[in-house]
């Protein structure tokens, strides 16, 4: 055993999901796969109440996002370190930020930034109809497209092997309109791990929100132990 | 001890410095950072030769470019899972991502992908007269500023109490001019470590190019985890 790993700091990490669910396993996945990528961070995962269908368009965003900002606020007092929302169109993740002195972190937002580390010409991949806010505010009119797989409108979908191969054929379609990066957009797809199929099948980087949400908030940790030192 | 930290991955990288120096503590400088930013990565640090004032202008560059692109092809042959070039300037990036089949990563285009997720009116702040060809190519137009302190052009000038406070100057002049994140475009601002300092002085997120290509690096590797699991 090497010096250091005794003592390896370890951050402690609220996770919200947009989603009801008193399935477990679900609702600890996004937890669960941050910790395997970030030893450092010990995830503890918990979901909006009344939200069985999660967020997917106005209504469910406006409904959802004060009870992240909610939950933030508690989770706070009770001493995270840190928060991420696990959700790619970041709901009340600027509020959040707002009400709590600690970091908050949205997957959409994560993403967006982090493709500009691959290309100039990102293309958005998901379920949903609209590309996310945090994704159209980094990536502007540079947008090559945005699309989701055909038949394609949630999770579920995603899951079937017609859906798989729908989002498939659109990252390929993506990549022919000259996609130099492709960004997912729904953190549903995280828990499925299509990005390393999608990189196999295109050759493109694809970027995994939960995967960007962790690293991005394991960033936000170190600078802020940097500048508190 | 919690579960899990014996077995923690270690990945084994290589750190490129483009000053060529025999002061071991500088040269290895950059990569104790990162090990102590990221404890999974285990760096190994190693000049370029014939280069004792390393990389700063276009006669440089083009003198240091190919010097890079061996080091990268020798540290892979030697097992290294991951290369640093550990420049702001990103000598030698692209080509020796041609020339070896695993992740390059260059501090500069690191930091500006980075600064996506905090603003999208960014400045450059550093010791050259010109804006760094990564940062150019993420911020394109959107620049704020590209400064230096006055009289400040090594990172020994930085070092002094003058050149430290003239640096401290150009970052709330920055400031005052619209910048919403300050991207630091020298590595050897990492190393007197005035990221945080600059934090404070303006309230600024002010990203540092050596955690900043720690953490990409981090990012590369676990995705290329996930895609050859």
């Amino acid at each position: 055993m090497k010096a250091g790993e005794y003592d390896m700091k370890k951050y402690r990490v609220g996770l919200i999901r947009v989603l009801t669910t008193d399935d477990t396993q679900l609702m600890q996945m996004h937890g669960a796969l941050i910790e395997q990528y970030f030893p450092m961070l010990q995830v503890e995962s918990r979901c909006i109440p009344d939200q069985p269908e999660g967020i997917h368009d106005d209504q469910t965003m406006a409904l959802g996002a004060p009870k992240v900002v909610a939950m933030a606020k508690e989770m706070w007092q009770e001493g995270f370190d840190a928060i991420i929302v696990s959700c790619a169109g970041d709901p009340g993740v600027a509020q959040a930020r707002q009400a709590v002195p600690i970091p908050v972190i949205g997957a959409g937002e994560s993403t967006a930034a982090l493709c500009m580390f691959y290309g100039s010409h990102p293309a958005v991949l998901g379920i949903t109809e609209d590309v996310p806010a945090g994704y159209q505010q980094v990536f502007g009119d540079h947008i090559v497209d945005n699309a989701r797989g055909k038949g394609v409108e949630s999770v579920l979908d995603l899951m079937t092997p017609q859906g798989y191969s729908a989002t498939v054929e659109q990252a390929q379609r993506q990549k022919q309109l000259g996609a130099d990066v492709i960004a997912l957009s729904c953190t549903g797809m995280s828990s499925i791990q299509i990005a390393p199929a999608l990189e196999r099948e295109t050759g493109l980087p694809v970027l995994d929100p939960v995967m960007c949400e962790g690293l991005m908030t394991l960033f936000e940790l170190i600078r802020k132990d940097a500048r508190t030192q």
